[in-house]
């Protein structure tokens, strides 16, 4: 097979079949295809698109790139959540264990925080001695022993994800549907999982911005995992705010760990209730969504999330008392209000802005090198709808220079709109789609 | 400026400014900016387009993009030809000492075969001793002491143009109009030429199969050039059947020199005759087209115009014996007729086969290193409209060895197809655009 040919092929608009697609993921991967002939591909199916038969290929053969999991030895269904990224989404941290306390195996592989998103990788590095980056031998003993793993990629588990996301980062060929279904597809089904469920961010501080592109990104994911055989529910969520009140790595685990014991803000409790009732029932532990809220609830409740969440930390060598104790956990040692310019009701708090915000405080990165500091961060204390104050703060930067505050100052002060007229409070969850 | 931010731009259909086109091909000779990245650009100006100004940016930016030659210091206008390859096409070893006869100046860069395609330096190196590679000194020399060069590209001339062109062939981003324009004006106009005549071919043997096709890049050459303040003509001229009835290097140098002694094959004559007169006119030294035929006719009535072409092989080292007798040419050792299968008239003889016939017996190259015999090639007896008998030779095949020779017998079997019907001859001159 020539490759000019397949570039040529999708450059018209035609089809590649699977042979086609096997010849230029393994080839990419084995270093025998050079970048700029797959640049021009992705380019070329990025403005031409993929059909569904091809996403699905292209999924499958990224997915068989690397190893992959298998949890088949242990017992039930194994389930997992994806996000597609957010402001202050620390669902992760709550969920897995609570699901995993429920009986249900959830084998989360997570990724690093990408510009005003923030990474779960980076937020569970913040208990001290936590390790993400764990050998395979490792994630199966976890699996084993806890129901659970939060651990990074490891560098055999698709390959072609890691190398084809690397080209689409520098040649403007992220924002594609199909490519971001076969990324984050092939990714989730090699963890070998049955279910999984898919929270797809819709609003400022999402990746997709409109709530028709979220959809249908939803849409395609739950498609392609159906056609490859596994049970998928997406959410399609705003993310026009930040999802709960704290915003940064430590600050997030903060807030994750209030959840866990009852004690979160509502917006990110219901969401947590829901995507694990979701997972519960993909997972088979209950018969129905509304049985597994209740189920959740209940391990909230009996306070076996939490110790879900003081084992799995223990397991990967954090330090468990800061699930008790957040002293343990690194902090700002300084803070600065930001207060409102004029009385009224808040009609919105910019995801977007806020987030980058937080970056510039340290708890990002700028570039891929950059270093975060897991001890900064922001504090919201409203949410949209809430009546404020001239003069008072509406968020409290935490931080440890002063490197970036002026600029975070200034984006988190145009974040906020101000309205005179009462706002309604955003709709979390908006659309669920099976 | 960020690279990633231009890509997007393009592939989202917005228009690229002169300093992002800068930006882009100055980072790309330089090697600042990656193969990747102007791979997925090159695919997104392929499927997005580019407008009338890009074109005339990048081709400028371009042409820039090296040392650019000048001829101001010379006395009256320079112009010069441009084809876009076929099959039998000799013209230019005609045309440019027949102008350069007639008082204007000619400085004609051209380039090698490419597929099925003859090109001009590969026939002027069949002159044996002729010299196409020469320093800037010496081109300057040619055109002060004979008006006249015949050379090929020097390293330093549209650098840009070598490396995007071949990234291009490598992506499958070769056959877009903008891309093609910028290409061949970026290089034309760096000749230092006032006026420039475009014989565009159209048909099985061409680049452009589709009279529509060929006639909008015509007509994106034409405006490119004059925006950029050049006189610009473009013919659109039949390449179904080859051009002339000798095809292969030192054949077609054979043909050129019958044609400038007023002996050659009709249509040959009547399309040099009249890209002649385009370059008489553009090159001021005619009031008209009709004039320029006169002019032309005279040159070649009164031997100027071969002895122009006597002079420069001289010149360039090669040995003028040629052009008084072919025995000094390299020829072939062995000759196969081909004969047609049924009598009738000739209703096509498919240029595009016929090329790959006269590649297959090493006229050309089938890789960009393979060697090439100046010697071979095929000498056609019959125009599209001719009678034949069944059994008679259509064409003769000229031959060194035997390799390739089946294949190449076999094409020019299936190039030709028999009407019993008459079958009017093809209109050589389809269009002028001006």
């Amino acid at each position: 097979l020539q490759i000019p040919e397949l570039i040529r092929k999708k450059r018209d608009g035609e089809a590649l079949s699977r042979d086609e697609f096997q010849e230029l993921v393994s080839g990419y991967v084995l270093g025998r295809i050079p970048d700029y002939q797959i640049a021009a591909l992705l380019m070329a199916a990025f403005l031409r698109g993929l059909d569904h038969l091809e996403v699905e290929y292209l999924t499958d053969i990224m997915m068989r790139s690397g190893s992959l999991l298998n949890f088949e030895h242990l017992p039930g269904r194994k389930v997992d959540k994806h996000s597609t990224g957010g402001v202050g989404d620390k669902t992760s941290l709550i969920i897995a264990p609570a699901v995993a306390a429920c009986g249900v195996h959830v084998p989360m592989i997570s990724g690093r925080g990408l510009g005003f998103s923030g990474g779960t990788l980076d937020k569970l590095e913040s208990i001290p001695g936590f390790k993400v980056h764990l050998p395979l031998i490792r994630i199966y003993q976890l699996m084993e022993r806890h129901g659970l793993a939060l651990v990074g990629q490891t560098d055999d588990l698709v390959p072609a994800d890691k190398k084809l996301y690397a080209l689409r980062d520098v040649t403007s060929t992220v924002e594609s549907i199909p490519l971001i279904v076969a990324s984050i597809m092939s990714k989730k089904l090699a963890e070998g999982i049955d279910g999984l469920v898919l929270d797809v961010k819709t609003g400022s501080g999402a990746f997709m911005k409109t709530i028709e592109r979220s959809r249908q990104l939803a849409q395609a994911m739950v498609d392609t995992g159906k056609r490859m055989g596994k049970s998928v529910v997406a959410l399609v969520t705003d993310m026009n705010e930040p999802l709960g009140l704290k915003i940064g790595n430590s600050l997030e685990v903060e807030e994750s760990l209030d959840t866990l014991q009852g004690k979160g803000p509502p917006d990110l409790t219901v969401l947590c209730r829901t995507l694990a009732a979701y997972m519960l029932w993909l997972g088979e532990a209950v018969p129905s969504v509304a049985e597994g809220e209740k189920l959740y609830d209940l391990a909230i409740a009996n306070g076996k999330a939490l110790d879900k969440f003081r084992q799995i930390i223990e397991a990967q060598e954090g330090d468990p008392r800061v699930a008790d104790d957040f002293k343990y956990l690194p902090q700002a040692s300084h803070r600065l209000g930001v207060e409102a310019e004029r009385a009224g009701y808040i009609a919105g708090m910019d995801a977007a802005k806020i987030g980058m915000s937080s970056v510039l405080l340290g708890a990002g990165r700028q570039t891929v090198e950059s270093p975060i500091d897991p001890a900064v961060g922001i504090i919201m204390s409203k949410k949209v709808g809430d009546f404020i104050d001239r003069g008072e703060a509406y968020c409290v930067l935490c931080y440890n220079n002063d490197a970036g505050l002026a600029e975070a100052l200034r984006l988190c002060q145009t974040a906020l709109t101000v309205s005179e007229m009462p706002v309604a409070p955003k709709t979390l969850i908006k659309e669920v789609i099976q």
